[in-house]
């Protein structure tokens, strides 16, 4: 933990109020030469305005200048953990098994693989099957998850769930596994698939179990033409993170409609609470469960899409669509109210960016600093200024109510 | 280096992209009771503005609040380096080498020296030789210079270069040379010149060649009514940075007609390019080597200069010379042009301040945030926010599409 979320943590007290993060992935843009606004700036947004008028407003950072986040570390920062910390390193397998939209729980251990093609002295010739078609991926991770079946007597439950052409994810799970296992891909052709090892003496058992796994799903492919051999990468798990709970003495839920943000705040300790893919079923959620938690996150993907797709009126339409539907989360009454993003993803580079993104933070106690927009610019002029996104989470529990004075 | 350079070099990775940083050296001011307009803001700047308009603005903070850098730190911030982290620390016999208008390479160590004076018994009675006139310490070192050449026996080359009065600058050069040697001076009277000792062991060798040097010096003054000796301080090299190419997959020239900044540049692994000292020079030099580098600083010192002379128009008119040929540039079509400076330099204080300084960000990609002007209050609007020196780095890295995501 870094000494910031120490600091913070060491202050948090229970309280009965109610915080919302509205994460609009990917809400911030860019003015261009060309384009003279950002989608926000472009939208009818008469709720949001009407809350910044009364609100705080300012931006956050996601990472630092210049460092464009993935959603992870962009989360990550937005729950307080400062996403450069080593501890906040979310694995390869765990991405891919997340990119997949497979949900995984902390304790699952998460591989990428590719099915590979060996010759018969176990040299490898292909690291890839030739590519093979993904509908052949489908039904080789189908014939490897009945192999599995068959063997009940496994040290290790696992699944293989087939991504695209070679490509499939690997899912572990059972007591004490742990992510501390060298790749078996050797990266060359000519030599074997390396053996399963450990890299810390803490994972050897877990290597052995894997090994196992291993020695099964390539005997269920030897007679496979091409695809007669595994290559595993990137073991990794959810990182181990102090949860909400521990830290902040916050019961927290999320409302989010793709895995890879459920697998972010399960990573956090939130309960993860199922709904569907637009701002209106995150909003049918959270009312139903809405006792239930002193922490809602609420994930919005649209705005991230439209700007990956490079589609301004795109943006601007979820823009709205949030905008118009606002007030059923204002009637619910939270405390604290702050609405962001993890990250900007500028329609002009249809791509995750730097920029910093556009913070709202309401409350009954909140400085209302007269800023009455929320868009890029508009809150330059706010009282919150520009802060570290992991540092946001102090501002919440601070309008909540929930920090002690520092010192007397 | 720090976690923040750690970072940027993770993702930094190579693109066709060049980056032109532009310091307009103690560029920031600050206005007065007595004078309501900064240089920046008094000086017509037509191509500025222009620019501005098109760019993204904002302000660095060179070391930190209140803190007033010299011209080393100060650079090295801007190049990414932390300026308060040691091994960016820049030794006193390397400043007053540069000072003094010598190039020195990385590598060769550097000393201050005193002429003082001692008795037959070798004790000190004026560890300033009588403060000698500056044509008398000239005299001196050429003889000391003749002493050495006659002397191709030495284990180090050496050369000895006046200063004013009694102080005089020792270069070394050779294999193997290490910096951490004890001054020889002892600070007080009645006490002979310390002998040349090494403060780690893996310095001993050196200490026993510049010991050697030493003696042959003092025997070749021996006979003088006053300067019969001679006490070195400040032993020190250009700090051993990791360069531009390892950290930033840049290759990077400098553009300065001053030794001390490319002193500093060299210290980054910069190619110096020899140019004269007006930025039409710096120009005219960047011009014709525009193919070789990926990164170009350009130095310009008037603006400084001025400054620290405390003319309000001269700085004025610096300034619009810049801006009189920034065309010139732009024609060059860099993909990313940063303008800053490395501290500010008040008028009102003909002297460095810690005051932040403006930048200006220029990329086809950047936020054009809509100021329309590159002064010190403008900039305050800007999308950039205030952000230290070190950071900018990896913003000119992200806006040349040079840091891959962090993160997924």
């Amino acid at each position: 933990m870094d000494r910031h979320q120490q600091l913070i943590a060491g202050l948090a007290e229970p309280e009965d109020t109610k915080i919302v993060l509205l994460v609009l992935d990917g809400v911030g843009d860019i003015r261009t030469a060309s384009r003279r606004q950002t989608p926000l700036e472009a939208a009818k947004t008469p709720h949001l305005d009407a809350l910044a008028a009364r609100a705080s407003t300012g931006r956050i950072t996601p990472v630092a200048p210049g460092v464009t986040p993935g959603s992870g570390p962009g989360h990550l920062a937005l729950f307080g953990y400062d996403p450069t910390s080593p501890e906040a390193e979310i694995g390869r397998g765990v991405l891919e098994a997340l990119g997949l939209g497979l949900d995984i729980a902390p304790g699952t251990l998460t591989a990428r693989g590719n099915f590979a093609t060996a010759g018969a002295d176990g040299k490898l010739t292909d690291r890839r099957a030739g590519r093979i078609p993904t509908a052949e991926c489908v039904r080789l991770a189908e014939k490897l998850n009945r192999a599995i079946a068959a063997r009940p007597d496994l040290p290790v439950e696992a699944t293989v769930h087939a991504g695209e052409a070679h490509r499939f994810v690997l899912l572990l799970r059972g007591p004490n596994l742990r992510p501390e296992l060298a790749d078996t891909d050797p990266q060359e052709l000519g030599e074997p698939p390396l053996a399963v090892t450990a890299l810390r003496p803490e994972a050897a058992g877990t290597a052995e179990r894997v090994a196992a796994l291993v020695a099964v799903l390539e005997a269920a492919i030897a007679d496979e033409p091409k695809a007669n051999r595994v290559l595993l990468r990137g073991f990794s798990m959810l990182p181990h993170l102090p949860s909400f709970g521990e830290l902040y003495h916050l019961r927290a839920a999320a409302f989010a409609g793709y895995p890879l943000y459920r697998g972010v705040a399960s990573a956090c300790g939130m309960e993860v609470v199922p709904c569907g893919k637009r701002f209106g079923d995150a909003l049918d959620a959270i009312a139903k469960r809405w006792s239930d938690f002193d922490y809602g996150f609420i994930h919005v993907k649209q705005t991230d899409q439209s700007g990956e797709d490079g589609d301004f009126d795109a943006k601007v339409a979820v823009i709205e669509e949030v905008d118009a539907a606002l007030p059923r989360l204002l009637d619910l009454r939270p405390d604290v109210l702050a609405i962001t993003g993890d990250h900007s993803t500028p329609v002009a580079y249809s791509a995750h960016s730097w920029h910093p993104v556009p913070l709202l933070l309401w409350s009954e106690t909140c400085f209302a600093d007269g800023v009455e927009r929320y868009d890029e610019l508009a809150v330059l002029g706010g009282t919150l200024g520009t802060l570290p996104s992991h540092q946001l989470m102090g501002l919440l529990l601070a309008h909540a109510g929930r920090l002690k004075k520092y010192g007397a």
